[in-house]
């Protein structure tokens, strides 16, 4: 695991900067900021209002304490005692330079300063800095607490170092940093998406297709391919067994046919601007911005959840900042020491708009989902873990009783109280009970649960340290009145309308 | 829903014409195909081992009897009869003339004549046609299986009645038409994927990135918003409540500064392309091409999914793939008439591998989702359908008990058996059984489901033809043995080695 960031500072909050201020804030630093923008701590709380909401769907662990969020007066207070500095002011190189000035002169002299410009080069950033080698491009993708690409620029060979401590320092926060290697105006995602942009421009321009009818060509199509694998790995596959280099070949020609309006570049008129926005209005204007962030927030959540399910690309960053959290959780678990003799609140979790069925309540299994969390939330609190599981051994669940109470819907928040039944050498039996924010039981659920040689695929005895906890909870979880329900079959009831044959 | 395509012919069958076949086929039409190539047959069989295995994972609906799949010597042969052609043979104009002449010769002059090219214009297409009107371009994505985009391209507005028949015959297979308003080299996708290729091969050529970090910049930010929204959405919400119009004004300076190189084009040089060759070597080189067809259709499924969940974009076309899908099954279960005498067999399905869980077998709740899908199934058949919800009637599980018998794995095809235990006025006891492809029963469950008023949001008497279709199960049903485990509580297994404080 990496170091735990202490304390950062933000320079500038807008909606780039508030995304910075929520990834920081969330995974538990303190974070100064400054911003002399008259609304920027109604921005801010705006973007930490959706940084919470997809946080908690996002990650199945118990959230991190927050950090605490400060706002200062000027530059100075706020770098004070910083290790990592962001700027993420508006896109003025000249401002850019007053503000490294003054970062600089109230900073810690090793600490980093990332800079979130789009557009300018590290080499242009550092003209007349004291410590030029600290500051790099740290170029973040909106929304900020969901994209974990951050693109990071140094001048050249000798800022290796200082991108490492930065990637690490970000890395802990869910961030997938990429280190480009050598400076180049616009560094490399908005290269490509300037060169998309400016292609657009020309087909609105001249009528092809609308803005709907582009965005419609990008995310029907090429798009749902590029949440997944990148130009390259996507056209390789195309090239099929013929290889890499067939394909190009064969692709070369096509350099010379007329693509793109590329050669040139559409002057953006009044007209094109009205056009455009027009368009868009068309479009999207039923939604507002508001509404628009959250499908938008809730689709990521999805499709990273999507590429975490199979175990690739963004969802391994996911995974990683998940294990994190859950290795966290249990460290202040172990801290906390919970009553022995009161049910067991291990798992949390927050109903997903995703989460919802045909008549507007949880969908059936995810109540299964939530409850076999909380089972493994059990197990990782008597000492089953990676390490554990590496010698061959697992439980498994061999039987499930559910009673459904409410009706859980879109946005509750669930606790899950955990019962410890009974046990012998190879069992468990758990009871878990869910309820919602305002304390009212949605389901119970009662498990036996089968401790399990998993190479020869049979039941065995448990081994240290799940029997001994398990032996140190009996008293106090024994003493626990049980639920009338449990133990109790699902009743017969009898085909009353209908006779047999 | 759309009329269904009884015939379709598919001139040229290589990754594109075989993916139009897999379309075409696993939406139960008739495929008659020529292509002179020699591996055409096993290069076609591919194809369609991979679409197979991902519809079964897309949609949980009961497979569609596939239709039959025929192959031609010549193109008059595969023409003739066929309701809708589409030509998939490589980018020669001179050749898809040649084509195109042979198909008009034997065809039907009713039939749509559809064209996978990426680069001619239908103007082209149809120099020396005799019913050039109703020639087009298709222009589909790969996965053809997969992706739901095609783009139709007609000559002008004289065209639009034939591309309304195309797009209506098209969306009945899954697939996203996509009108375009004029005419242009490239359509309008591959305008945008020209820009970024020309921009990439740039960026690899000046050692500025590899095509693996390219890739990366790519799929770990701007790639997983655009599965969901395009370039235009996405920046509408980074603009925003100041709108659109002020964003682009703002936006616009950007075109004039050197963001991109495309003003140039890079020459393909054999340098050039063997260094493109080696770097995706290095980045994909360890998955065979057949594996990352895989991963890339499980990813794809999980992002349908994933959107699907969330009613939008591309998940809504796959949700209305799949009401087809279950309303088409509802008809042949009509048909079929079970032997009511019998456990029912009314749902499948197949364990994806995004299914399993860190031991390697199906996750916990994923086994309470095919129950789930299994019981929506039986109230399907017993007439609950979206006119019976819309009264305001729904069925509701309110116990669950489930027993875990076997593990099971990726890519098991999976059978639930459907016993009726009885029911009353209100109330409806289920058991299923779920059996994998060798037979063996990897689960049991037993259900209670009350049926209830959702306004109300209390139980009430089910009406017809709820109460009358479980009456006539019934004399069959109940004279079925009952399952031993029936009615029987999860056992007391005691506190044997911690005795109670």
């Amino acid at each position: 695991m990496t170091r735990t960031l202490s304390r950062a500072a933000c320079i500038g909050g807008g909606v780039i900067g508030g995304g910075w201020i929520a990834r920081f804030l969330l995974d538990g630093t303190d974070v100064a900021v400054h911003d002399p923008h008259p609304d920027a701590r109604r921005i801010i709380g705006e973007v930490l209002d959706n940084a919470r909401r997809a946080r908690a769907r996002l990650i199945s662990a118990p959230p991190v304490p927050e950090g605490r969020l400060s706002f200062h007066d000027d530059i100075a207070g706020a770098v004070e005692g910083a290790e990592y500095i962001q700027e993420s002011v508006p896109e003025r190189l000249d401002l850019k330079h007053k503000v490294f000035a003054a970062i600089e002169a109230a900073a810690s002299p090793e600490a980093l300063i990332g800079s979130s410009t789009s557009g300018f080069k590290p080499s242009e950033l550092r003209e007349g800095a004291t410590h030029p080698e600290r500051i790099f491009v740290a170029h973040p993708f909106n929304p900020v607490y969901l994209v974990p690409l951050v693109e990071l620029v140094g001048s050249g060979p000798q800022d290796e170092a200082v991108l490492d401590r930065a990637a690490d320092i970000l890395a802990r926060t869910g961030m997938h940093p990429l280190k480009i290697r050598r400076e180049i105006d616009a560094h490399i995602a908005d290269r490509l998406l300037e060169a998309v942009w400016r292609e657009s421009l020309w087909l609105v321009k001249d009528d092809i297709a609308t803005t709907q009818e582009i965005d419609d060509a990008i995310r029907f199509g090429f798009g749902l391919r590029w949440a997944q694998m990148g130009l390259f790995e996507t056209y390789r596959i195309a090239g099929g067994e013929a290889g890499m280099k067939h394909f190009i070949d064969q692709f070369g020609p096509a350099l010379k046919w007329p693509w793109t309006k590329l050669m040139d570049v559409p002057e953006m008129t009044e007209e094109l601007s009205a056009k455009i926005a027009a368009q868009s209005d068309a479009q999207s204007g039923q939604h507002t911005i508001r509404e628009l962030e959250r499908i938008r927030d809730d689709n990521l959540i999805g499709i990273l959840h999507a590429l975490r399910a199979n175990g690739w690309g963004a969802g391994e960053t996911l995974r990683a900042m998940e294990e994190r959290a859950f290795a966290q959780a249990h460290a202040r678990a172990a801290h906390a020491a919970p009553d022995p003799a009161a049910p067991l609140e291990l798992h949390r979790a927050k109903v997903g708009g995703d989460w919802l069925d045909y008549n507007g309540h949880m969908t059936e299994f995810r109540y299964l989902q939530v409850f076999g969390d909380a089972t493994d939330a059990f197990l990782g609190h008597i000492g089953m873990d990676a390490g554990y599981r590496a010698q061959g051994l697992s439980v498994y669940t061999v039987e499930t009783h559910i009673r459904h109470l409410a009706e859980t819907g879109a946005g509750a928040d669930l606790t899950v109280r955990t019962t410890l039944l009974g046990f012998d050498a190879k069992r468990i039996r758990l009871h878990h009970e869910m309820i919602d924010g305002s304390g009212t039981v949605q389901a119970t659920a009662e498990h036996m649960l089968m401790h399990v040689d998993t190479t020869a695929g049979r039941a065995c005895p448990m081994g240290a340290p799940l029997i001994d906890r398990l032996a140190a909870l009996a008293p106090g979880q024994s003493a626990l009145p049980a639920p009338d329900h449990a133990g109790r079959p699902i009743r017969d009831i009898g085909w009353p309308l209908g006779e047999p044959a």
